[in-house]
């Protein structure tokens, strides 16, 4: 079948009939309950049983030593920057290919994105790239990482699980470690996947997660930091409940903090959830495979699939076209979402963006070719029992 | 009656019998019937009929033209102070006698503070301590006002309606109008406080709400921001909806942007209380006025009562100590505690907090002296039927 404009739409008509978006939401019977508890109980708001009880679930479900609930996924890894230690004036390296709260966080800090490239093989940083590019930019003193074109600190590099898709975790660790740069994750959606066996967000000193409405897992709004480290764990607490001093009844802060705790309406909601992830990931997954299949003899497109070694959530499932057919990416989308598939466009690369185009980068080729061939189509557990 | 420590618990044992947390929400009936509304509707993120509807409530009720609901108040007020323009290396003239939301907030547009005076009759900024503090420092050039002495540009007032008690807007209004400074209002405690017949948060160019779970309406945690100008409203939501431009596909953003907007479910809940905002007005001022009347034959203490044409919703009522009795403030607050009936003091003023020690100010004397005499009481419209 050679590729046309109508071709993705075709297949997507046949594979889940009658239309769909991106990602919805399953809400029913379990959430109803969790919250109704939450109402009758009064607590709705940033203290609460709830909150502790999904930061539980969330360090259960992961394996991490401590999770922090947010009130959102740009909180939490605005957070994490912060605890490791960004400043005004550094520059943090990221993804061009990322969604825009990755760079947004760097910017809340006073500090600059600085923009590396990503590899086909996962959508994540490329960590040959990285370590070539650091190789030639980077220079350590006195224990700290600075970019010797610009004469800014680099104070750490943040990855992004590419909608699901575990980026290289131990090759960019390793190169975080040469450099005495801190690794965060930016894991917002990627809950739900494991490198190796373990589960994304652990491999940083510091993760953040998303709850939003498009996420496999929802609180409404919400977000959580993963970290190893008890320190950093309370830190955290800190810093996102506005700094304020422990005392029963005076208001003392000792830095600038935060409002950034998620209420306790929102936490009954997400744990309601997080009780389904496994249901979710399972039919998720049965919707990638069938998405797999029906693809896989279709010219001209490829469905992505989780990297060796990694096991993915498939957040949103992600076709590639050929480089000859990157040509038809808008007149296919424009297809797909007029009868009723909602699909979309990789986010523009972060350096493509006006107000980042002046920032620090490496050679972006990648980044770029990915985002001219890439198509998200429907991914909702709804979509297979 | 002698003023003693026991004083203040034993006249609220009187009051209010059997122990009080000092503002707890009412979530009832009518909450749970938006909440499981929103929920089998599947639209529990930021995006939702429940926010428009929500908005409409708070723009309808306050008379504001625009109301954008927020994730909270405090990045409702981070909104209103980047839309009024204030940059990085500005000063924001705020009261020192503040929640430190107000400050964060500068803070996160990498501008400073520069404290402010507040008014024993009103307990928000001092209009005539404010002109002539500005006649003294402020000068203006190309109409912008800077601070002579830091070589600073002020970029904005914010005035703060403590504890629901409307500032003087009209004097406030006026100074900042004369030295070109935009003024917006922290209408964080005011919602259901008027000022000569108008809500407050109608005279600044742009203000805050906060819906936080202490405050006379909740939705878990929450705030909006309101504007007169529809350039305003618009520039807010795009402002807090990560600055992406309208496209059925494409992520684009042209600016730094940020996650702000308040979740459906948020709204639902704050809708619904929105609808019973009357009824805990007129418990409030009932719970207040018992207040009055016992506190009426009580030496060395004066319930704090609405300004001269102002209408305060009484959010949490204040006791003033008189200053021979300030010393007893922190027993009076011990006993109280330990009683069960929760009381605490005015939050530290700001030039307090090491952090911002260093931050330009004026004279303070008043703040620092309401500080030292002021205990908040226990204040849910639940305490009264």
């Amino acid at each position: 079948m050679t590729f046309r404009a109508h071709t993705i739409a075709g297949v997507l008509a046949q594979t889940i009939p009658g239309g769909a978006a991106l990602h919805e939401p399953e809400i029913g019977g379990a959430e109803k309950a969790r919250v109704d508890e939450c109402l009758r109980s009064g607590w709705v708001s940033t203290a609460g049983p709830f909150v502790e009880r999904f930061e539980d679930a969330l360090a259960q479900y992961t394996g991490a030593n401590h999770a922090i609930a947010c009130v959102n996924g740009t909180a939490a890894l605005h957070a994490c920057l912060l605890l490791a230690g960004t400043r005004p004036g550094d520059e943090v390296i990221i993804p061009s290919l990322t969604f825009v709260a990755t760079a947004n966080a760097v910017a809340y800090c006073g500090a600059t994105p600085h923009f590396a490239d990503s590899d086909e093989d996962t959508l994540g940083l490329d960590p040959a790239k990285l370590a070539n590019h650091l190789e030639d930019i980077g220079h350590i003193t006195k224990g700290n990482c600075f970019n010797r074109r610009s004469g800014n600190r680099i104070a750490a590099v943040v990855c992004m699980h590419a909608f699901g898709h575990a980026a290289d975790l131990d090759r960019l660790a390793e190169t975080c470690r040469h450099y005495k740069l801190p690794l965060i994750e930016d894991a917002a959606e990627s809950l739900g996947s494991f490198y190796k066996g373990r589960h994304t967000g652990l491999d940083g000193v510091l993760s953040a997660l998303s709850f939003n409405g498009n996420k496999i897992v929802t609180s409404g709004g919400g977000g959580a930091i993963l970290t190893g480290g008890a320190e950093l764990a309370e830190k955290a607490r800190h810093l996102t409940t506005t700094a304020k001093k422990p005392h029963p009844w005076m208001f003392e802060h000792d830095q600038v903090g935060f409002n950034y705790r998620l209420p306790n309406i929102n936490a009954a909601l997400g744990l309601a959830q997080m009780e389904r992830l496994e249901d979710f990931l399972t039919r998720k997954r049965r919707l990638a495979m069938r998405y797999k299949d029906a693809f896989a003899g279709v010219e001209g497109v490829r469905f992505f699939e989780e990297p060796e070694d990694r096991r993915s959530n498939y957040w949103l499932n992600v076709l590639l076209l050929e480089r000859e057919c990157a040509q038809h990416r808008d007149a296919a989308l424009k297809a797909a979402n007029e009868q009723g598939f909602m699909a979309r466009p990789a986010w523009t690369p972060m350096h493509m963006l006006d107000m980042h185009k002046d920032c620090a980068r490496m050679n972006l080729d990648t980044a770029e070719d990915i985002f001219a061939r890439l198509i998200n189509i429907p991914s909702s557990p709804a979509l297979v029992s």
